[in-house]
Order: C-alpha cells, then structure tokens, then sequence
C-alpha cells in the first residue's frame, strides 16, 4: 500500500503501535506535547539530529530499517559521549506520498528496535508529506551533574584513547553501528574521563574541538591509530566521519590502570593513541621514525564546502 | 555569499551569534548535546515539529524571516496548548547550498526574535545540507502538574470556546501568527479549562480530537463560530488549519463569568461557539433555524490523501 491512500492518523496508528512507555511518561502520543516528570538530582541532556535521503543516506544501498536505527543512535551517540543515559525521543518524519506503507513501517521500526535496546522512550513526533524522506530525531538524555563530560576539560600530558577501530565507515558501519552508551557509562564510573565527545567528523574534526576547546595540543603515535578493514589508507582513519567510536583523556595515572580494566568488562577494543602536550606544541603525529607531521582539524564531512 | 562557500563550523557561528542564555542552560552550543538544569517541582512538556520548504511554505510568498518565526511558533503553540511555558529548543536545518547567507540568516534572525518574544532558549542543533530548506525544531516546555491541560478530559455540558476568529489562515495567518501563550497561561490561572488544544489542523479535526477523546459529543452554533475576514465560507472556518488558537472548554459555572473577565486582561477575541453534550448526540452544528448539520472531523490538510 502507498502511503498516498492512508489517512494521517491511521498511519501514526500503524508507526507507533506497540511503543513502550514507563511511569515517567505521564502522557505521550495523541496531544499536543508528551509530557515528562522528570527525576529530581539529573541533569538533562538535550540533542537533534536530521537525516536526510541522498544526503545521509541512499536507498540504493540502505535498508529501511538502517535508516531508522541510524537516525537514532546518532542521538544516543551525542548523549553517551556527555556521560548520559538516553531516555526521550521525538520522531519527525518528513515522507514521500509514493513511498510504500511497509517500508516506512520498517524505517520506524528500526527506530523501534533500537529504541528498545538502548532504553529510549518514544515520547511523540509528527508527520509530513516531503519529496525525500527525512528523519528528525530530538532526544533529551539524563546523568547526574558530577557524571557529565564535556569537550573542554582535557588537561596537558592526559592520555587520548579511542574506542573500536576508525575509518571507512562509509562502507557500512555509518547505517549499523552500535553507539556506545553502557562503555561511557563504565568510563564515567570507574575512570572518569577528563574530556570525550562521540566521533561523529573524523578524529582530526573531533580531537581537534576537544584540544581546542581545552587549550592544549596533542601528540597522536601514527602507529597506534587502529584502522578498520574498511579504511584504505591512515588518512581515512584520521578524516573519515561517522565512526561513532568514544574519543576521551585520561589522567596518566588512571591511563595507567585502564586498559587491562577494560578488557576485563569489554570485548570491544579501546586504544591509547597519543597524548595531549601544551597548546603550543600543537597537534601532530609522528610516524614511525619519529618523524612529525601536523594535522589539520579539516573532515571530509563539511557539507558546505 | 552562497552556503557553498562557507565552513560548517562558520556558518553555526554565524547564525548562533547573541544567542541568549540563563542559568539553567548550563552548556549549550558547542558540545553532543545541551546541558540544563531542569527546576524541581515542573513537569516536561516535549514536542518537535518539521516545516519543509514546498509542502509547509512557498518562497514565493514567504518572507525567510517569516519561517523562522513558523518553525518556532507552532511548537510553541504546542506548549502553550497544554499550559506551559516554552523554555529550550533545539533548531535542526537542512539547507541547500546554493541559497544565500543573508536569507538563512534571515530565518535564523526569525527564530531568534520569537525565541525572545516567547521566552524560549536556543539550546542546540545541527545543519545538514539538502535539496529543499528544512527547518525542524523540538522544543521543551515546562509547567506544574497541576497546571497541565489534556485533550482528554472534557465533560459533558462543557461550553466550549475558541479564541481570535477562524478559517483562511493559508492567505497569512499561518505565517504570522501569534501563539497565545500568555493567554493559555491566564485561562490555566483564572478559569482552568476543563480541556484545551491549538487549533493546528481545523476546528473540525480539532474538536474533534477533544470529544472523541473525551467521550463526550458536541453541539456547535453556526452563528456564533468566529469568521476571519480571510475565510470565504462557514467551511473555511471549520475545515481549514493552522489557525493556531486555542480552543477549550469550561464548566458551564466557570463560562459564566469569562467573557467578561477576559475582556479585561485581553483585546483578542474570544468566543463561545457551542457546547458539549452526550456522547451518543454525536457532533454537528445548528444553523440560524435550528437545523442539525454533522460535522465529519476531516482536515483539508492530511497530507496523504
């Protein structure tokens, strides 16, 4: 069935049916805004995101339900990497008349899905007619104060670590990548981080906002850059985007420890790749050789260029 | 200057410059996502909401700075509809490269004077590039428990009212329009409506929303429903959307009193248009012989029919 020949309503019916609530949402899907009592002693984190048909996305080589997964754990990506958890999301969909019921059922179930695994509430959305198909996603996070991690608080001579492997995203990973709520969270309660932020625009964009916001340099180890398969060459691991890995500092004596603690909770590999230096120093690598190279926080990614 | 030729990271800079804040927006621009100190004691009001250049607006006859002011608007109506005060938003733009900076600045600038007017604080957001503007806003409200109006909760005997006049919104209105905030604040205040919404998609759909959701009926006046002298029919007013008013009921004791108390605080129009009654006696309306009309809650602007 197209949706050119369903009513508005009973196509909201069909999206959201089955959508979890919990006591916290006091109202959600049927009035004007969902309403929310939201806990006492948080914070509350607050992040959107678009995505948007031939831009983000291309339906030659994306399942539907890629899509929707993606538009939302994007989101979750930004909240994890604030050290908090997810929790409400609105859905905005902008859909092509032409486009099949089923398909869009698959784009909002993979919202679903991912809504489930990640203990995301869908809180309310809405729905328009568009030439492409759009996903916006607004979600609102929660930590406690003294968990919340920004960008700007590295401090000279911490050790810089990134989680998984970087580069080449474009080749799949971009559509089904896990973000990395529950390994922030374990980062937050036994190491506390002085600085993360998601990789979303390579790591040269994003350690670049995080040794610039903190006023320091950074020294990365060519060497010790972990590639994907997927990269074709060291460069794609420093200017790629949408990796969604964890990039944070440590203090060198929590670095210390860290590793082994880590392999003992995690599977997922994480590596030390350098470390921060004073401002002045700037921000480099050296190769084997010891040869240094600067790097220039520019991403592939800018979509304005 | 076209988009094309501007860094991502300049454009946001750009655009977010003078951005007010307070002291409960502990982080915003600049990082994942938002930080806020939510107050004690209010619940959270959650709504977004996408208007996409060709499908919600014309750049024929739209001023940018017009859809600025809509994108914001219409979420605010949203809150205010369930008595709250709009507080953070986040603005998530598709913008195609070839417009020029002054316009998406102009839309920006609308936002950021609504956003003023409204008492609202731009917290976050993202650009992506796209083949139409898109401009998506999601938008936390805050109100007491107490304070909150539903769709849901009409009673039977309820007089119901609407303010400002009805129908032709598409000549004007629906750009320009004016939440009515600060009148949904007063109605909570001095008379709390047993049931209230904004009239975003026709009286009719609207109405309708309420008492179908209630269980209750309702029996509308012809005479006494509010024509914008932009309506060119009766029809208009019930069937046409994005008049953006408030429409409500109140105890028959409360209605009593109103009118005249409203017209003490207010110039804007308000008017009562009929009142609810059984829920077996259905929904229609009375012509000036007393004839009985049914009123079937469809909108002119299901976008898939």
């Amino acid at each position: 069935m197209r949706l050119k020949n369903i009513d508005e309503t009973e196509l909201i019916k069909l999206l959201t049916s089955g959508l979890k609530k919990d006591k916290s949402l006091i109202k959600h899907i049927g009035d004007d805004a969902a309403v929310i009592k939201f806990p006492q002693g948080q914070m509350l984190l607050f992040t959107s995101d678009m995505l948007i048909e031939g831009i983000h996305f291309n339906l030659k080589n994306t399942s539907w339900q890629a899509i929707g997964h993606k538009a939302l754990a994007r989101n979750i990506s930004d909240i994890a990497a604030m050290g908090g958890l997810a929790k409400y999301a609105t859905v905005s969909l902008g859909l092509p008349k032409e486009y099949s019921l089923k398909n869009i059922q698959a784009v909002y179930g993979g919202i679903k899905k991912t809504a489930i695994k990640y203990g995301v509430i869908i809180a309310g959305g809405d729905i328009s007619s568009s030439k492409k198909l759009i996903v916006n996603i607004a979600l609102i996070g929660m930590a406690k104060k003294k968990e919340i991690i920004y960008r700007n608080t590295a401090k000279v001579n911490d050790a810089i670590f990134v989680t998984g492997k970087l580069g080449g995203s474009i080749k799949g990973k971009h559509l089904n990548f896990a973000p990395r709520l529950k390994e922030a969270r374990y980062l937050i309660k036994e190491f506390r981080p002085t600085a993360m932020i998601d990789l979303s625009d390579g790591l040269a964009q994003d350690l670049g906002h995080v040794i610039n916001q903190s006023q320091v340099g950074a020294q990365l180890i060519k060497e010790t850059i972990p590639l994907s398969k997927e990269a074709s060459s060291f460069k794609d691991a420093l200017y790629d985007g949408e990796d969604f890995e964890l990039l944070f500092t440590l203090s060198k004596k929590r670095a210390a420890k860290f590793i082994r603690s880590w392999q003992k909770s995690f599977k997922l590999r994480v590596s030390q790749i350098g470390f921060t230096v004073e401002k002045k120093e700037g921000f480099y690598y050296l190769d084997k050789l010891g040869k240094k190279y600067a790097i220039k926080p520019k991403s592939k990614f800018r979509h304005f260029k």
